[in-house]
């Protein structure tokens, strides 16, 4: 932490909550005395009055009394809280949660709840008869750590592939190897969110990324995202009167919707994030999976200044199992990032990015992206067939796993739910995706994971539930 | 976060904290007029008085001031740390920092700093040949995510050995997999740790470990270790009086010391640990590294009432390109692990998981083992027969990778430090491995990396050179 002079100025608040958490653990217990200020300051190694201060305000704040010439004391719990927090076991902590995640876990036949392409779909036989060959290249690669950056021959290819897409000059210095999108969110989180500090972010977005964002303590400001993008007006007065610490944005075949923010729009997002020093996250995880047009550019594209990091993620259709992903930025924001990889895992294993490194520059990987984007228009074009007579709106994706679909008032979502969950039938209530909680007549379907047969059987069970519910 | 009665109390003072990051970023200068009470009310959506207490805050240590009739205004600065902080560049964070890795990050041909074992002896051929049955075995497996807990045939194995080794009940359910003991020590000091909080960590300890702890904002408290493992009376004074949240420990070929902690001490421990409520972390990863009898039993068998949290990596030895670790803990420790893993990584990679369980149970594994102990038994060797003459003083480890050496006083660390590494030579300095940064006549140097030839050439190298510092 910065050891500023503003930050001493703070520490008798530090010291303040820290003995109110001891209270709460049960270290000092109701009418215990409190050390003296001339022990906890030694113990804190401190300034007595910087202790002094932090007892004043426990005093002020009904949680301990003084009895003269003896010192300080624990009040009695005020609050039914506070007694419930005292008689909880000490070890538990509810600061994370993961609620997309628990529902995930639900087993279901018709899976319309994971975000995920099915195993199905993916060239299984040619990738076990190709994992031989990479053995024999690398002999020693199951006895080897990874840089912590990430294996400097995967983050000269990929520089390479991404200069292409992006079409600017890039190097593999600015390149940091992730297990996976969630764990480049995780970092980013760690490294720009402080508590109570502001975050953009759309309106609906990714769950996981809203959950990640909470448990650092973030607050949520949000802007819809629509099938014609944002209000460019509303982001810039977001920026302006509030100063997010980032935008964290999926502008691309977005999830939960589909949507894709327009072209026109990409410029001047970016110019707003110079102006407002507002970094832009754009996570473009679907990047490839699109249907009939390639993606248009990247914002990344735009930026001269480094305010836009670009998430590439290749788990979802690549290799799952093997769960790698790329953050593309400038130095500012590659190095500090390279320091907390070391300190969460010290570098992702080597043995994924090698796989990784040869499936992906063969030519086979583009045949299978092609068949890959095909077999996902299908199941899309299912699901929308069987829904056509419901009623239910929602805009036809582009590209993207998932159909975002609004449903009649009359429908409740919770109840809708519950019976599906029933008949063997999953989905996402929109909700999870609201930062406030709201979106209610929303559900997210996913059409990757479960084949065409069972998007229709389950899709049928849905419809039929959801009329039972109305009539 | 608990939403008690005591944290809305202390809002007031993270709202403080908040506008006062909020002038370090620019976001108001000195001499801007502040939010109004009801504007920065609505936007935090909190209680005006709320606000208004953060407000007389602010003014009472002078970070701003009031004009009547106007409002709050931003003070200029008063230091020249608040001056070097508007200066900088607003997404700068040095909250994180990693030493140890960066020293390892220098090259050099006698490699005595990275505390990993030489890749070539490890059974790269036989593992190469062996991955190909793998992919057969499992023909999807590129293609499929992990369960977050870890691959449920994996930990199925690993409860099995695990109950042989620790000679305790064990189920599937009480092991989570993570990617290396690294993030399994991140892991358990997000869940523990809160600013302030102290733990209790041995001296000296594994520097990385430092570094994560020092992130979450641990202070630290420490026991020494020596050959005859802690002063016990010490270790309890410390939990009655400071209630430190664990102590972390790695009683088995202790890194950096390669200290065993005497089977005598264990179960006191483990008494002292339930007595005093402090969880024990046990880090056991050179549990296999033993060159003469195999170590005594952990502290695990003795908890009863789920104080020990076990950390078994096998990153080290069984393939590091894989990076398995598994933590064994009660359900209590290890449900609230997982909900935090899937916000980090979402699962460790199933691949890696796959490859790694066959290669466990296969008979070539315990072949393995037994040949690379000879190998690092006859390393120390070499390296104890090249510093015999030297005067220096180390305890002969029974384990582990490393010896912990204590040079003469009239040698300093640095000056050897700086001249070793530009002869090729590199060692990671004593201090690094204190929580309070002394020790600064010990180094670490690492025989297991390099091979014997290179051991011999290195030594004789740094002898040298201090013999030259000395005279």
């Amino acid at each position: 932490m910065k050891n500023s002079a503003a930050d001493k100025q703070l520490l008798y608040l530090q010291v303040y909550e820290h003995i109110l958490s001891r209270i709460q653990r049960g270290e000092w217990q109701a009418h215990d005395k409190l050390p003296s200020i001339r022990v906890l300051a030694a113990e804190l190694k401190l300034h007595r009055l910087t202790v002094f201060r932090a007892y004043q305000l426990l005093k002020e704040n009904g949680k301990a009394y003084v009895k003269e010439k003896s010192g300080y004391y624990v009040n009695s719990p005020t609050t039914e809280n506070e007694r419930e927090i005292l008689n909880s076991h000490p070890r538990t902590d509810n600061r994370y949660k993961n609620d997309i995640s628990e529902i995930q876990r639900i087993p279901a036949i018709y899976q319309f709840s994971q975000a995920l392409i099915d195993p199905n779909l993916l060239p299984n036989l040619f990738l076990s008869d190709y994992v031989k060959k990479v053995f024999d290249i690398y002999p020693k690669i199951m006895g080897t750590y990874s840089t912590v950056q990430g294996d400097g021959e995967l983050r000269e290819v990929l520089s390479g592939y991404m200069m292409q897409r992006l079409k600017v000059q890039l190097s593999a210095d600015e390149l940091l190897i992730t297990s996976g999108a969630q764990q480049a969110i995780d970092l980013l989180a760690r490294l720009y969110i402080r508590p109570l500090d502001t975050i953009l972010v759309e309106r609906p977005t990714y769950s996981a990324a809203l959950d990640i964002f909470r448990a650092q303590g973030a607050r949520f400001l949000s802007v819809d995202i629509t099938p014609e993008g944002y209000d460019l007006n509303q982001v810039e007065q977001i920026m302006k009167d509030h100063r997010p610490r980032f935008f964290y944005m999926n502008p691309t075949f977005h999830n939960p919707t589909g949507y894709t923010v327009p072209a026109s729009q990409r410029k001047h997002l970016v110019e707003l994030a110079e102006r407002y020093q507002c970094l832009l996250i754009e996570d473009d995880a679907f990047h490839d999976m699109y249907f009939d047009e390639m993606p248009t550019q990247s914002l990344f594209t735009y930026d001269t200044d480094g305010w836009v990091v670009y998430l590439s993620s290749f788990s979802k259709y690549v290799a799952p199992g093997l769960r790698v992903c790329a953050i593309v930025g400038r130095n500012i924001v590659i190095e500090p990032l390279i320091t907390l990889k070391s300190l969460v895992d010290n570098g992702s294993p080597l043995v994924n990015q090698k796989l990784f490194l040869h499936y992906f520059g063969s030519e086979r990987m583009q045949q299978h992206l092609h068949k890959l984007r095909t077999a996902l228009q299908i199941r899309r074009d299912i699901m929308e067939q069987e829904l056509l007579h419901t009623g239910w709106k929602w805009t036809t994706p582009s590209g993207g796993l998932n159909l975002w679909v609004e449903l009649p008032q009359s429908i409740s979502v919770d109840t809708l739910w519950k019976l599906c969950i029933q008949e063997q039938v999953s989905f996402v209530p929109g909700r999870m995706f609201d930062p406030s909680g709201d979106m209610n007549s929303s559900i997210r379907l996913c059409y990757s994971f479960v084949n065409e047969e069972q998007i229709g059987e389950g899709i049928r069970r849905l419809v039929k539930i959801a009329a039972h519910i109305r009539g």
